[in-house]
């Protein structure tokens, strides 16, 4: 079935097949990226959808002396399969495997790093303005989804690029979603006949709309937009989880982001673990807060998903509101309506509120409005690799005034946090992991009502060295502990403000290991150190935590266990902080 | 000349005025604006520009009950005179004084804190979707200026209020400027006839173009925008530096901000220092570095005048980008020059780079690109307060793998640091604080070629304490150290990748005081602690830079000595950690 395919290694042979071949090799492309999905999960939807846009875009221009820069890397599956990967691809989002997103270490087909969205359009601009001050030839082409049209970043770069001169060539790749569900205004903009005002408004030739899966369609409008000296629009209405039935029936997502299943006799087998996650016991814990308190609204940016939003939307439809792919709109919304006298929580990946640090420090924290922050997949994020791991909220939220910043260690202890967190005067954190809920064993004090300070989890008698910890790293650290003579486990649990008495009290056993899932630069463990060299305190210490290097996809249960940060780590690194044998 | 304006202390005042009197009022409040301005200094250009439309705003809409929230706040001065500040206004962004922007802790008139551009339309939008939850009835009128539409944040705003169905109304301030000239597609679209169909395209009702100096359209038009159930632009356009000669006269801003001045029988008389500042010196060593080397290329948010690249924009106008205000496409854009090939520089501000914050971390470093960050304004900035305080550059950028980070402690050290960072092959970070150069001592080696690791500046022979500083701060702590036996000072200068062995070799005085201008929270101080850690090294440690506080505005060498930042304060922390009499 990969006749045509097993012949591609590269760009080059797809412009070397007879164009009568063509549907062939998108039908292809389509059976491979179901059945590679099948083995490994990922991000089928958009993959089907442009399957035809991916061929005719390597017809038309030549990678990599053109830059095909994709936005996001959602929708790169049959790029990867036409640029020397297809033989790897079973290894797609596995350790060591091929990457999740886009990355030119793997391919120099792979024009501009990607994982986030709406990146495309200012890195392409920056690409052919770098190539014309070096006096060098070379199209640039940025694929954007409609999704990314309600990004900023996306609009600062159509504004740039629509004043400068140069033929930068935008494909919106138009499928009529974002991860969900399109929001606002810009998109439903695009099904009218003011798209093509729009684009011109904005200084760009208009071209389409073209049928994104009409390959004769696509090629000559991209060839059109090659030629073209100025900034060109291709409009392509493309159908996201396209060719494959289980994703086209799909009316919530199309098939976006999907774990490994069969497909046998025209039935989708799904092997799902079923075992409930942290984003699922917050979101339980906000339906309750829902229901309790008319001020409560949730703020999602495009993760209705993701953050396990979509029944409480259902539910309440007022009071959930996704905002699109637009992350400092969705912080600074709440701020608004914090100093309305709401009480909003922003549901928000720690990889995307990088996007939002301005807006966390100046429109909430500076006057102190009560927003609360759902911080999810902070820490190890496993399959999408670097580009989404949760490893600076800690590190860079921490020094913002007034900033609350807590961790729960298992399910049952979101509920009274959340409730700590919305009674509380000024704004606060709450981060957690991607993952699955782990049991709260017998030692681990749970809380019914508010939230404070740091929790004992293990309190020897005579004490000799105190793990402290935060978040689900605190039942790892009682499993060693548990082996050891004199070995105490702090929950750091919130880590502004810090709990100085009970960190103080951790000192006294001479041996303080921090173990946290961030970086170790400026997290928790250095919160410890710089209370302690408040105090003149000279425990020993051992910080542990996230390396100093951006950690690639892998199987996050593993990573972890490379990095020391299970039971078996933290007595080794324990025993050798005391002098002992590992 | 004050007749009226000294019968104004509420927006009920205004409203009170017959119709004919407005005139009159606004003549008065220009005069004051003028007058506070020549005494202190600010942003005179955009609140001349404004006066009718605030005065046309607070006879339409009821504030506190109607909500003004104004964007930026550089055109707030008519605001703050008509809302009971007049008689406070010659205290303007001093100590204790009149705040440089908007604060709702100042004036239950200021409905949302601002300082940075792009949030008004965001905070409106949720104030309203607030109130509406909490069944409270009022207006929200976000006042933006024509800039701030060439910033993301501002069209995300947009495109989530045109999805809604709120009354939102945007006044969309059009001055035809930025703080300079503006840039990009959309403030060109303003100037045509296409401006209804875009923002008609956004779900807005369109208002105008209305003569924004003509008080009767403007409160008709005011009025027909409260009137309307749905979202609502009124496009104003407004002649910044309105009424001010001088201003008028200054092509370049209009006025935008003006230090002290005498304005006498049609004469402007300032009172200017002339000394060569920080932002000056960079500039000069930019201008050596576009001659040299052609690959280099310098990109600005908007801050042409800020970061002194005006004269450099004209020699280089292919090399020197402003891209508006765009502070997350201005760093993407530099990787995507990065990955063509230039070299880019991205002169920011500290307070900015926040916005900037994972277009830094996902599009430059996650590859290691070589973009130069000039970061102007590190440090306490002065008169322009809370807002714009450089204080988290360091603690936020420190965790990020791979990010160079240094520091000059004089002009003369910022040509061999620059050089350095255009020779590394990974991205680097230069931070100077906003300010004049200090003299560099015979004390302070200079270095010529490139720049590594930190720098000794006194050695004592017996060594009790060393005070390791990063910037100017290195010349306070020579004068403290000189009057003193034993102790050291150590120019940390690279915070990434620190210089573990001079830091070690600190260590070994026993005694360490690490000042730094920025958060103490995950700084260079905490660097330094978590190096000692790691070592098993037990030095006394003190910590000394900016607390854990939104520092206001005032004197920033003021606000130096009280925080201890200074010969003395360091001299005092240095002793009492040695156990000596202060």
């Amino acid at each position: 079935m990969t006749g045509l395919l097993s012949g591609i290694h590269s760009p080059a042979d797809v412009r070397a097949l007879p164009e009568a071949e063509l549907p062939r090799l998108c039908e292809e492309l389509r059976e491979e990226i179901v059945s590679v999905c099948g083995r490994v999960g990922g991000h089928l939807g958009a993959s089907l959808g442009v399957v035809e846009l991916v061929v005719a875009l390597h017809r038309v221009f030549h990678s990599p002396q053109d830059a095909l820069v994709f936005d996001v890397g959602h929708q790169a599956y049959a790029h990867k399969l036409l640029t020397g990967r297809r033989e790897r691809m079973g290894t797609l989002r596995q350790a060591e495997g091929v990457a999740p997103f886009l990355d030119p270490r793997e391919s120099p087909h792979d024009a501009f790093a990607a994982g986030h969205a709406c990146t495309a359009v200012s890195a392409a601009l920056g690409m052919l303005e770098g190539w014309s001050v070096l006096g060098r030839k070379g199209h640039a082409v940025a694929i954007v989804g409609d999704g990314a049209l309600t990004g900023g970043l996306t609009f600062e770069g159509l504004n740039n690029a629509g004043g400068a001169h140069l033929p930068l060539v935008v494909v919106l790749n138009d499928n009529q979603m974002s991860i969900s569900a399109n929001v606002g205004a810009i998109p439903a903009l695009l099904r009218t006949r003011e798209a093509r005002a729009f684009f011109e408004g904005l200084g760009f030739t208009y071209l389409g709309p073209v049928d994104g899966h009409d390959l004769g369609a696509l090629l000559s409008a991209l060839r059109e937009a090659r030629a073209s000296s100025r900034p060109v629009v291709v409009h392509a209405m493309t159908q996201k989880g396209r060719g494959f039935p289980p994703a086209e029936a799909d009316l919530q997502t199309r098939g976006h982001a999907m774990g490994p299943y069969e497909w046998r006799d025209g039935k989708l087998v799904r092997s799902r673990g079923g075992q409930r996650t942290f984003s699922e016991a917050f979101a339980t814990a906000l339906a309750d807060a829902l229901a309790k308190d008319p001020r409560v609204v949730v703020v999602t940016p495009a993760m209705l998903e993701g953050s396990a939003l979509v029944e409480l939307k259902t539910r309440y439809p007022d009071r959930v509101h996704d905002v699109g792919i637009a992350e400092q709109h969705a912080v600074t919304f709440c701020a608004g309506l914090a100093r309305a006298g709401a009480r909003p929580v922003c549901a928000i990946y720690s990889t995307f509120l990088q996007r939002s640090f301005d807006q966390v420090i100046h429109d909430v924290c500076l006057t102190g409005l009560p927003v609360v922050f759902a911080v999810d997949r902070a820490g190890l994020v496993g399959a999408d690799g670097a580009t989404h791991q949760g490893a600076y909220d800690v590190s860079s939220l921490r020094a913002v005034p007034g900033l609350g910043l807590m961790a729960p260690v298992v399910g049952e202890d979101i509920p009274p946090m959340l409730a700590t967190a919305l009674a509380a005067p000024g704004p606060t954190v709450i981060r957690f992991p991607r993952g699955t809920l782990p049991s709260p064993p017998p030692e681990l004090r749970l809380d019914e009502a508010s939230v404070k300070g740091a929790r004992w989890v293990l309190r020897a008698q005579a004490p000799r060295l105190t793990l402290v910890t935060l978040g689900p790293l605190a039942l790892a650290a009682l499993e060693a502990a548990k082996a050891e003579a004199g070995w105490s486990v702090l929950d750091a649990r919130c880590v502004s403000p810090l709990d100085s008495e009970a960190l103080l009290a951790a000192a006294d056993s001479g041996h303080v290991v921090v173990v946290e899932e961030g970086s170790t630069r400026g997290g928790l463990g250095s919160a410890v150190l710089e209370l302690y060299a408040a105090h003149g305190r000279t425990p020993r210490v051992r910080l542990m935590g996230m390396p100093d290097v951006f950690m690639p996809h892998g199987d996050a249960r593993v990573q972890r266990a490379a990095l020391g940060l299970d039971a078996e780590g933290m007595r080794r690194a324990g025993r050798e902080l005391l002098g002992e044998r590992p």
